[in-house]
């Protein structure tokens, strides 16, 4: 029966090696190729209806969580689920880290209960490589600070590679909070590595112009690249990252970035309207445009399933 | 294999018809019973020591509570794993609700992921009844504000109905704090439907008159109605959703309100003691009444798991 | 298949009558010896590659923590698991206590909801001895306040008796913060039915001499004891179970009691470092002793989950 689903995903490819995903710096195309092409049979099968794939039956995953989350815990909890795998759920509230312990000690721990693999959000840059330095199951960094956030990259990228048939050659525009946003990070190099044009834009505060030298596009005038963009991912403006506001006012911000009716109107027909979320209606954009035909936020959301079922059985399927 | 736990139910019944369960109010007598019924099956079930009655395997069932829970959340979640279901717990405490969300986007959210049923706590009224018209899973009520609770309704109905043989024509008081319970609410809509003669008893702050136009007994004065109950449901004081102390004191409200021995004797004999619990001792009833041979609060419990299958199986396992 | 794993178990033993474990006080050194054979064969099987063990299939566990907790918490869990039980998390912070519920009857509604055993952590001594006489399922001690720990106890030993080849003549050493310690007691209990002689190590102000009526040595002097030792079991200082502090300063206690290399040097070159954990690297021990080739500690954590898993098969795989 494993060997029935293993048929259909067209066997564990050979192309992959690694036991830790950090991000998508790290990744070359063809490893990036790789794990949406598995993402997709995953979606695939999760549409015609098959909710127990277990092809991580009797491995345990841990969802080793410093920061608050809904949906990217959630999302790896159904996949590990969905794979058969056990859930441990590890939030830094229940946990020994109020006594004092080190996160690789916690780590540590519970990788000598029994673990195959944690899942790991913190709000220091690099903790997950350092878990990955230090403990033997695989790593997979579900985002930390304003690093990376690979699996949010990899489902943005799937999403526009689904909804508009390839990457290669469309212009995507990140808006807004660039510079505390590790969805953005992790979307660029995913991007650049498959032959996309970025343009990141937002407030001179929030966009640092040195992105140019990595051959991103730098913009502070959304109306300007409006036309010519293919996709819009539109950032949240992490109000609970910042320690001083970087600009006058929401209702400014908004005024120059915000989407909506009017600047909808100004887009190609086609233009996806992209968000990591959670949103804030009124502020990225207007309920009409989250909403609308060109919104794909919610694709993104089912695609996050069947992303982190890939890269679960990727990192922890091969033995 | 599904098809004989089908058969020991009686095959999914014609009658029901609806994706969500949002309050008594709104559905027929025939509707109660047909809930009911399949509640005795799934209780006699559980009690031949059937654990695991896998109507729902493959679906997910997300407990979305955004107040604290304890018996509700925790009943749910064993009734929705003893159908084979997947359970998702969501807290507002972890949520993205911290980040500016709306409920509607998170529950939307979950939804994306493939999830079939959202049990939802919320303490503003009719928050249920919102998610119902913006999402496409089944939605059921685990308690809106003051509104109502129909699972704890039809646990507390379930209850009488099987210790007192009918429901028809029995008169059951609910005691206590009529204006701040959902517990209440759902009782008199569920007893009404299925013929009790309801009264409703307690301080003037506490209880309306306007109870009266709606076909339900108004007392302050649990003495002079205490001979002629056969049920008495002693609601929880809910201190913590009061914003003014609506009784001189506790000990006023226990000596006029709590049973105790002395009350005891002037009981029928047969007379059934119930309360939606937590239980405050001492204040709604005395140690000596919850714990004696007239209640029936940990059976309400036991019942609470038998119905919220039936509920969960009814909503999400017609498919 | 089910009798397949019970050949493996060699049976259920008939030594066993208990139905709760309260503390290592209560029990025989034919009853702890019982314990950690069968925790052999379980860690065995687990070693094998056997994650689903389902002696307890259709079972539910109910961890109930009115205390923060990892590794117990976490290590129950997996441990009911993979027996094939269902698992209820129940914490003080989501639950009904903040609405005034007595501990036992929450204990009652959650028995009362269809539930085999109770996992219990509670800073009160003797909750878990009050649950075990009000309910009817098994509880297991998870920790009560300063009195005992009885599967930390067990782990410790079964961790000495697997590296050592035995318990009975060795000196173990628990040295730090006794008086505030679950584990000591348990450890204290334990070893001493199975023949070791102990040793309890600290300042003065938490280590009491009445220690010795109960066989046990009692040493202010580390340095003293060291080349005794087979054993040190170097116990948290619990910062936050102290209201004053019990000593000049942790600079202070470190240069008396932590383990560090020039310590390692006086012991028996075959030493086990042992510690309950969270450690406080640095003060009880150098990171290089912690991450040293006589500590003992991630085979302790690994122990951990297969004495869970015998205590639970003991208890609530009778029927």
């Amino acid at each position: 029966m494993s060997s029935d689903w293993l048929e259909r995903l067209g066997g564990y490819p050979g192309v992959w090696k690694r036991r830790h995903l950090l991000g998508l710096e790290d990744l070359s195309a063809e490893e990036i190729t790789c794990i949406l092409d598995k993402a997709v049979v995953f979606k695939q099968l999760l549409a015609e209806g098959h909710r127990r794939i277990p092809l991580l039956a009797g491995k345990t995953v841990c969802n080793l969580f410093f920061e608050n989350s809904t949906r990217t815990r959630t999302s790896f909890g159904l996949a590990a689920r969905r794979l058969g795998a056990d859930v441990v759920d590890f939030s830094a509230a229940t946990s020994s880290l109020s006594k004092g312990e080190t996160v690789i000690d916690t780590a540590r721990n519970l990788e000598a209960m029994g673990i195959e693999a944690v899942v790991v959000r913190h709000r220091t840059p690099g903790a997950p490589h350092l878990l990955a330095q230090n403990i033997h199951c695989s790593v997979i960094n579900a985002g930390d600070g304003a690093h990376e956030h690979p699996t949010q990259g990899l489902l943005d990228i799937m999403t526009i590679r689904q909804l508009r048939g390839r990457v290669e050659g469309l212009t995507v525009a990140l808006v807004g909070d660039i510079a505390h946003s590790r969805t953005a990070r992790s979307n660029i190099w995913g991007l650049k590595k498959l032959g996309a044009h970025v343009i990141v834009c937002g407030p001179s505060t929030l966009v640092s112009p040195r992105w140019q030298e990595l051959g991103v596009e730098v913009s502070y005038n959304l109306d300007e690249i409006l036309p010519r963009c293919d996709v819009l991912n539109l950032l949240r403006i992490q109000f609970e990252r910042q320690t001083r506001r970087p600009f006058p006012s929401v209702r400014e911000y908004a005024h120059l970035y915000a989407m909506n009716r009017q600047r909808m109107a100004r887009t190609k027909p086609d233009i996806l309207i992209m968000a990591p979320g959670p949103i804030n209606r009124g502020v990225e954009m207007t309920a009409e445009v989250a909403d609308g035909p060109q919104s794909a936020i919610l694709p993104q959301v089912t695609n996050g399933v069947a992303v982190r079922m890939a890269v679960l059985w990727l990192l922890a399927g091969a033995a």
